[in-house]
């Protein structure tokens, strides 16, 4: 391996070697997705769009759960090998900082990222309009919301596994009140994760068709000696609508405003049973990765057709070298995103 | 007078009595609007939009100046009795904290609003899609740039003429990427002017037609005994475009994202000629309102028609009890704004 992985031993991590057919890029799918499929548990009848993290030597996740009526909120999930999970009944109860319940009014799109010992899950709600909620938790039973980072209309946050420089970083995505037809991926700095500012602007929307429309963070960036890879989601239209593909791009590792590599081809797009039909057809949607620092194996989750979680494989090695290979840039990447 | 006013005495207040005909409201226009005409200096088609402040026994002001090649800059001007005005020729020459030049693409929609002996300007520029810039100056010559407090997209940012209970407050109207087609205001936080949090939701677009597309915060608002007035616009939609009027609310002291009043009824809407015609039909839109605390005096300086500015005359008392006679208030307006 040439990629140095700042990140945990995780020799457990989900696996299955390469397939020998030709593959149009270095990721490859688990061969017996989806690994959760309909009516997963009572009362919901969808699972997708979800975010794993290594916990005790299992797996815990916090899961988009569509209820019965339509409505999301959010599951707390466990799991022993990350593939085979259970799913607690009840939608995760959420309390203000006096311990009293504060539910937001639908939640989805969960990631969940830790930061010296302290579990973060970020979603979309209802802010007057759809914004970012946020909470805490260290033992995944009190779920405390922290203030919602910033005004409507925003979507997909991702928070940096690290401070960087003193301050907590958080990617997301601007956007507007319905199906936003643009967008692009900005950074904010906070010192205490209550006030947000320093907003800098990293990633446009770019001429390759797979992601000309929006894009969107998609799992916590993973710490490499090339910088920051980040996975996200980039949409195209058609005329029956938005088909949504997984990217890689690369973070300049001190100042991630700034992107190094950015890959003009997509990683993982939709063709599967799974993900060409379902609820929303045409969707791959990556909210995870799990990786193992020692082999540089890589585990992507995704939601597939807003019906199905679905988890592909990559090594570290091979992404970035296929990122670095077909690497576009545009000029309102490569700036440190200040205007 | 009833209502007590906590500011400064301004016996040169621009002022006319009110006519003696019959009116809709308590709000009367300068019988000589506009007091700004077409292109009222070099490379300037159109002055609007625009706010003003007593400085040094006269006035200061900030413009949009719409240059001939359409793009929208800042420029400064004086007026020793806030009517006849002189501007700059050059825009204002934004710089950085280090002192390097730091303009903005464009900029338009200025505020202008003073604490404690600091004077800040916000406006609408380009962040990789519209939102809010800032900059502050103490002597009208240098005017160093602040960090941008919001991402894309966001509009008609207003801050609050003092710190309340220890932060500052900013007004603002999250919007999309185009002629947003909703809008209501919030209210931000910050210690320092660089993080901001807290947000809450203040006031919604409303039942009433004249304000139920969006609304916009438009002058500082006005320390009473009765809360902040906040004079804003409002927007109804028809088949030939937006039309933009003025209203009035009253904001709780201590908690500004609780309305304790809103007038049902318009202040002013567009009639006069430099009202109706011009670069955009129909648009009234306030952007600063001068207040004499002794007499209760309020001259109100707003954009016409996206061509002119106009001045409007009233009184804290009649405009208070005109906005608590008409009130009606939704349970968006009255709710802390937390969700």
């Amino acid at each position: 391996m040439n990629v140095k992985i700042t990140g945990a031993s995780l020799p457990n991590i989900p696996w299955q070697d390469k397939p020998s057919k030709a593959l149009n890029s270095p990721m490859w799918r688990y061969d017996r997705n989806p690994i959760i499929g309909r009516n997963p548990a009572p009362g919901v009848t969808r699972i997708f769009n979800s975010a794993v993290l290594p916990y005790k030597g299992g797996y815990v996740g916090v899961f988009r759960g569509e209820q019965t009526d339509g409505v999301p909120h959010i599951y707390l999930g466990y799991s022993d090998d990350g593939l085979k999970w259970e799913f607690e009944t009840q939608k995760i109860p959420f309390t203000d900082q006096d311990g009293k319940s504060f539910m937001p009014r639908y939640a989805y799109d969960p990631r969940l990222i830790e930061i010296e010992g302290v579990y973060y899950i970020m979603w979309c709600q209802d802010f007057y309009g759809a914004s970012i909620g946020m909470a805490k938790t260290t033992d995944f039973k009190t779920f405390t919301r922290l203030e919602n980072p910033f005004m409507p209309y925003n979507r997909n946050a991702v928070l940096f596994p690290r401070k960087i420089d003193g301050t907590y970083r958080l990617l997301s995505r601007p956007s507007d009140s319905g199906h936003t037809p643009f967008g692009d991926i900005f950074v904010s700095e906070s010192p205490d994760m209550e006030f947000w500012g320093r907003h800098r602007h990293v990633m446009s929307r770019s001429s390759a068709w797979w992601d000309g429309v929006k894009i969107g963070a998609g799992a916590a960036p993973i710490e490499t000696s090339e910088g920051w890879l980040l996975i996200y989601h980039g949409v195209t239209g058609t005329c029956n609508g938005f088909v949504y593909s997984m990217g890689g791009a690369i973070l300049d590792i001190d100042q991630p405003s700034v992107v190094k590599a950015r890959c003009r081809r997509f990683l993982l797009t939709p063709e599967e049973d799974y993900e060409e039909r379902g609820f929303v057809p045409n969707v791959v949607f990556p909210c995870a990765a799990l990786c193992d620092a020692d082999t540089g194996r890589l585990a992507v989750y995704y939601g597939a057709a807003d019906s199905y979680v679905g988890v592909a494989f990559t090594t570290v090695d091979s992404v970035i070298a296929f990122i670095k290979e077909h690497s576009e840039l545009s000029g309102e990447d490569t700036e440190p995103g200040t205007r």
